[in-house]
């Protein structure tokens, strides 16, 4: 693909109210310059940056973000009234374009104020696809936005890290259906990067050698949590998967962030991930909640990028939820045995 | 109260399994020595020890428990099935008594195997009740149960961290309506736990001073965020709340567990929290789905104990969910200002 030109046409503009849109085009010509936004939005109705916007909470040590204007954002709107589908006319929506292939904007409804910043990815222009539907040409222009927006907004002064991730299901709460994901620039790192980064460096002093090399290595050895895998990537269900079916999917070359991904890894990754979503939505026959996070720290040596994801539902009609032991003590039950879930991933027709 | 007399009876007996039952009685003379549990049920399903019940989860430092059994625990049984109700003939269910008023037994379903244990909390014989609905003088009967499961389970060898909770609402995954709580006694300290003890004690290294008794002096001192509070007891919504109505009920005279709370001060928590739970089911008039869970640590003289309810409705038929920024990353966003949600709390009708 390296030789056939580039993958994407990047362009960029402003919606009505002043926020950043970005256009991943899969064709050139598309002319994203000369589109505006003829919506009457006033202002962009930021969140506010700390001290009101973030807080801390001196018995965790950890930030709390706020944002109370979020309470107003549209809840499960239908079809029709989609704010991510392309603008028809008599219907605009936050893409002033026909169509789109993946597209980039701030979110309206931030939960960051400055320096922080919430943008939207919508994965396609078809309202009823879903990441899993996509073809691998569309999961590598996906892959594209992520690494763009990674560089771009981690090289922001304040911004200490840069989260890409897409929350998939009612059940847990997604209150649009379209295929989108988000992308959070957080003005500090956050807790669960923080601590890996953290267990990594301490593990180099102790040991000598890296914590996630060490575990790809023993789940490769092993064997039997292995869901997919091809030259470049590997999926497994780690030995101490908290959620029913909780997927790690990791390069075999150890790189620290999106960007460092080869171009022949950025191809092969497609494969590997939609393979595993559509086993996810196989296995009960019924789409499959989830949440899939990137963990990347591209300023610690000693990380190891991975794509973590978390399916939600434990057997058919039940989901696995975070009560007591899980939100109150941080302690984690799991009733599907990891090697169990590897299993009826495998054999459940995906691909 | 203290010159009353005992404020409980405590029997116990075995269930036709062998697992431990206890009676706490508010009168004498129930003859629980002399029940005996008819049902046929064979050995105790018991959840495995470690290896297999116990995972480390070497990226986050992190214990993962794991029973498979769990997948075949009743799923919200209708009223008449309830196995939390009291036996009647043709009716035998986990409490082999015509009546009772709190009693305690080990989980058929347990989450942790040995040295580990998890117990079940039945608050009432009324199935159509809930915390919220008890009397003051049953609340305080709740609180000696609470008080002797940590002693008891808290002294055994590999014990370390008595956890008591309740989940109530179907909303957050509660398969029995009948009111309950449960006991976990961990075989590790629980990673909130850990984090607010080590936070705790890096805190008076510090700065010389204690971090609870700080946090509990600001709220007091601001004063927007107390909901309610008594003589011994102050509900706050802390400034730092993750949640859209998250309260912290610590008592004024700091202690480090359950134990340690004095006479009187067991007589005014049910006050206190009784009208906490009213005012939370009264906000929007529909029950309120939440998390109670006492956090403690006897042993850590820098802990403050406290009563941490996590009420998990942001408005009138919206949940907040736990996604991707705070299940992906552990970073909480909250829609409610912490000053709003403990003001909407004042307002409600309640106590």
């Amino acid at each position: 693909m390296a030789d056939a030109g580039p993958v994407f046409w990047r362009g960029s503009g402003r919606l009505a109210d002043g926020r950043e849109i970005i256009y991943f085009d899969e064709s050139p010509g598309a002319g994203r310059a000369q589109v505006r936004d003829e919506r009457e939005l006033g202002t962009a109705d930021a969140a506010p940056g700390a001290p009101d916007g973030l807080r801390w909470d001196p018995l965790a040590g950890e930030w709390v973000m706020y944002a109370a204007q979020r309470q107003d954002r549209p809840y499960r709107p239908a079809g029709p009234g989609c704010p991510l589908c392309p603008s028809r006319p008599g219907q605009l929506t936050e893409i002033p374009a026909s169509g789109y292939d993946v597209v980039v904007f701030q979110n309206r409804y931030p939960a960051l104020g400055p320096p922080g910043r919430c943008e939207v990815v919508c994965f396609t222009s078809d309202h009823e696809a879903s990441f899993a539907t996509l073809s691998e040409r569309r999961a590598r222009t996906v892959f594209e936005a992520w690494a763009d927006r990674s560089r771009e907004l981690g090289d922001r002064p304040g911004v200490e890290h840069v989260y890409c991730f897409e929350n998939r299901g009612e059940e847990i709460g997604v209150t649009l259906h379209h295929p989108h994901g988000q992308v959070y620039a957080f003005p500090f790192l956050p807790p669960r990067t923080r601590r890996l980064a953290t267990r990594a460096r301490e593990h180099r002093s102790r040991s000598g050698s890296n914590l996630f090399d060490e575990v790809v290595r023993a789940e490769l050895d092993d064997g039997r949590r292995i869901v997919v895998g091809n030259e470049h990537w590997v999926a497994f269900v780690p030995q101490f998967a908290r959620w029913p079916f909780e997927i790690m999917i990791f390069p075999h070359a150890r790189v620290t962030g999106l960007n460092a991904v080869g171009e022949a890894a950025r191809d092969a990754f497609g494969p590997v991930y939609l393979d595993v979503l559509r086993r996810l939505d196989a296995l009960f026959g019924v789409p499959m909640p989830y949440i899939a996070a990137w963990q990347q720290a591209p300023a610690e040596p000693e990380f190891g990028l991975h794509l973590h994801v978390i399916g939600m539902r434990r057997a058919p009609g039940k989901l696995k939820y975070q009560a007591g032991t899980e939100t109150g003590a941080g302690a984690w039950s799991n009733d599907v045995p990891p090697e169990d879930a590897a299993k009826l991933l495998r054999e459940a027709a995906g691909g």
